[in-house]
């Protein structure tokens, strides 16, 4: 009495957090990292690529006393019971490289990997668990001159990816002024509470742009009441230190060198804060010999990037124009990504210092921003699609679309059924901007018609009756067989 | 009494079976998949990227009555305890997303999409556990049309890949073809022994290239015993059978015409066997119409492409050439990736069959076709490295770098000691073609030192002795410093 088993069925649906991407979304990412890849190799910036598993031990996910890897980390045992995760970024991967071939390695050792990373974390609007990562870095290279390098070739990139100068500025800071600056406001040399309050005022700097100065003082004072109620502990400073810092964050000058000569004695009493004015003054310096002036790298002082890991210069590219977000209100896209000096690259691993600079792109921003600048619109992304109204002439038509191809245009001829008015409907689905037309009359005749698909989407909206529509027909025209490639590439030349 | 802690160093390894690549050989991997995807995009393929992860049930790897995945995929829960794993192919995550988007998708739908996938297998030589998958498919296009048009879009991957014409073939078969020789042999009918004895003869066939003719009677009869001394059970087919089939293998010809020509009434009984003729007759004339005549797709009656999945023609790119291996043995490199037609791609999700055609291109082994072909060799793939010998110059060497970037020639500065050794050694660890010179004596004199690095190596081995080499020195001359870019330039036109 076997009773019909019902065929089970999965759901079919992409795991929480994660997403598909399809077409000129992707065609757009591919062709901007490849610029950049470009500027990277033209520096002397190998490829590298690293599997998405490492040790968990090696990404340094275990929480003491735990023997399960910290969350945050996709993570699964391996055959032997060894714990591996997904990459969670793409300095890890680059630190355990480093280590396991220090010796063979050219030194300095510059490499750029592009890739996905993972993160296992709680998935938000905008906020996937996957994501594309442009890191470059530069190993074991000494200050200043490779920071300068990468400074140079990060304002390239962003030149290379699309935005024009004058529509960014990479900002140049340098972490030794921070900590000069908390020295002397006399927020250091008590241990341990200071470390906390040190956080507290990076923190508080880091979230100028958001909060702006108001808010950024209660932050460094008090504490700050957000709008949903939320109360967030400040740092308790005086008022004193409060204008100190603040009037730190607001030296910025409109040249390097005004800045460098306003931080002149800013720091005598404290051999770090020397030591970052020296360095900014330096590298502006070699930078603006280089012909990168105040207009691509510009010093700003409230530049923090974070709040550990540097230990040098750091710097992000900040875009200087406003978009509109989705209720047409102008934002501002901000920074778009950026990086600086480090120098624990390798301890965990060789417990020796080995020190880097490196820049990582935020890919989704610039690629936002790249949309964004963009004056003709990308409705029209898709091929030239070759109708197939008969059936017997599939060579034919296959043979035009090769013509196209041969010439570099996209094209591709409908493969489906004979029914003329679904084959329009495909191509405008495809995002086509031409249909070719080659029925019986036209085959007898030695002609194709080419149809303007946008100019005729357009026309058809001004249209009053359908008989001027069918009299006008000014998007559609006939030409001789052999010059369908000629003009294929009159119509799609009206689009730039 | 605190005892001093050993600080914990992780071991810097890359799990079992991964692997990371550096510099070429991940640039001639780019550009030959940059390549290959131009190909498809012009004929209107659009790239899809899906993530990492598919629900394990999505991607049909649950065993029956097992509530964890069946080995081969890596998996993990999910915090709502669904389990995920990563893909092991690129046409599962295709199958998942077409049945998820099927309303909106245009049909047909056709897509490539490049990218890594995950194999929780035992990793062996040259046996990942990640590797690079690059597939084309096209879903809901009716045949032939569909399967001609990847079948010239394969044969022009190839040629943009760098493989020329002659130097492969992409052979063609049907499976209907292998159903209808099975059918007429007297091997269906009965269940259900029958599909094993269906199986075990395509994987007999499958052998061909590996065994000869000899060897796969054997497996078609009796079994065969291997070099190890391991015994394979065989099909167990009568010998007028084994004729019939090894018949039917051998009736390719040299012209598509003629193999249909010599199927002609092979079938007569059998209607899958003469549907399996006349698609392969249609699309040989549809593909020679086109200009793909046998020099490019030629039938192949041998052709099997594994075990299952495929229901109509399929196809697989093979290497005309011979190359050696380590030992210096001629070796043949064999099918470089194919495809074929198979209709289950959605029935798991939806129920009703959606026929697709796709194609595969085996990344590595195409690549090490590429490499094998090369006539000159590439261990000059390095940056042009400006020497820093007198570090108050830094500006003016990394000029002299901007320079030769913005001729198009990579280049770097060395960011290091002042040490002129040394600065060599790192030069030729990078494979560096040129290094540039200025010292003090060259600047005063406003020139810069060009030494070919190659030519010198060259040299180097057939000089004497340290005087004449000394003396000689050809492969260094000095320039103009306005002339460094036409200097180098010249010096890498001599490589080429």
């Amino acid at each position: 009495m076997a009773k019909k088993q019902k065929t089970f069925r999965p759901k079919a649906r992409v795991p929480r957090g994660f997403r598909d991407r399809l077409g000129a979304e992707l065609t757009a990412e591919r062709e901007m990292l490849s610029r950049i890849s470009a500027v990277y190799e033209s520096y002397g910036f190998d490829p590298l690529e690293t599997p998405a598993f490492e040790f968990t031990d090696a990404l340094g996910k275990f929480l003491p006393d735990v023997d399960r890897p910290n969350a945050g980390v996709f993570s699964l045992q391996d055959d032997d019971d060894q714990w591996m995760s997904l990459r969670y970024d793409l300095t890890a991967p680059l630190a355990r490289f480093v280590a396991e071939n220090y010796d063979s390695l050219p030194k300095p050792f510059r490499r750029y990997q592009v890739g996905p990373v993972w993160r296992n974390e709680k998935p938000g609007p905008g906020r996937f668990r996957q994501f594309t990562q442009c890191d470059a870095d530069s190993v074991g290279a000494p200050a200043p001159d490779a920071d300068v390098e990468i400074c140079a070739m990060f304002a390239d990139a962003m030149e290379a990816a699309g935005i024009a100068r004058g529509d960014y500025v990479v900002k140049l800071n340098d972490r030794r002024l921070l900590a000069g600056l908390l020295e002397t406001a006399g927020l250091v040399g008590l241990e341990p509470d200071d470390e906390l309050q040190r956080v507290t005022v990076l923190r508080a700097l880091d979230k100028l742009d958001r909060l702006g100065e108001a808010g950024v003082r209660l932050l460094l004072g008090p504490g700050r009441k957000d709008e949903s109620g939320d109360f967030t502990d400040g740092a308790k400073l005086k008022d004193a230190q409060i204008d100190r810092v603040m009037t730190f964050i607001n030296a910025t000058q409109a040249t390097n060198a005004e800045t460098c000569d306003r931080l002149a004695g800013f720091f005598s009493t404290s051999a770090q804060g020397e030591a970052g004015v020296t360095a900014l003054d330096t590298m502006a310096a070699q930078l603006g010999a280089l012909g990168y002036g105040e207009d691509r790298i510009q010093i700003d002082l409230s530049i923090i990037r974070g709040l550990d890991y540097y230990t040098g210069p750091v710097f992000e590219a900040d875009l200087m124009f406003t978009t509109e977000d989705e209720k047409g209100r102008p934002m501002r896209l901000g920074s778009v990504g950026g990086g600086g000096r480090y120098d624990g690259l390798v301890k965990r691993f060789k417990g020796i210092e080995v020190p880097a600079v490196g820049v990582s792109v935020g890919v989704s921003r610039l690629l936002e921003a790249l949309e964004a600048k963009k004056t003709t619109g990308d409705s029209v992304s898709g091929p030239v699609v070759v109708l197939a109204l008969e059936k017997n002439q599939m060579a034919a038509y296959q043979q035009m679309a090769a013509e196209l191809r041969a010439a570099g245009v996209r094209a591709e001829v409908y493969l489906g059924g004979s029914n003329f008015a679904k084959q329009l409907k495909y191509a405008d689905k495809r995002a086509a901007p031409i249909a070719v037309i080659q029925g019986s009359d036209e085959r007898d005749k030695g002609e194709v018609t080419i149809k303007d698909l946008v100019l005729g989407a357009e026309l058809s909206k001004n249209i009053q009756d359908n008989k001027e529509w069918r009299e006008g027909q000014p998007a559609q025209f006939s030409v001789k067989q052999s010059e369908l490639v000629a003009a294929v590439k009159k119509v799609l030349a009206r689009r730039g």
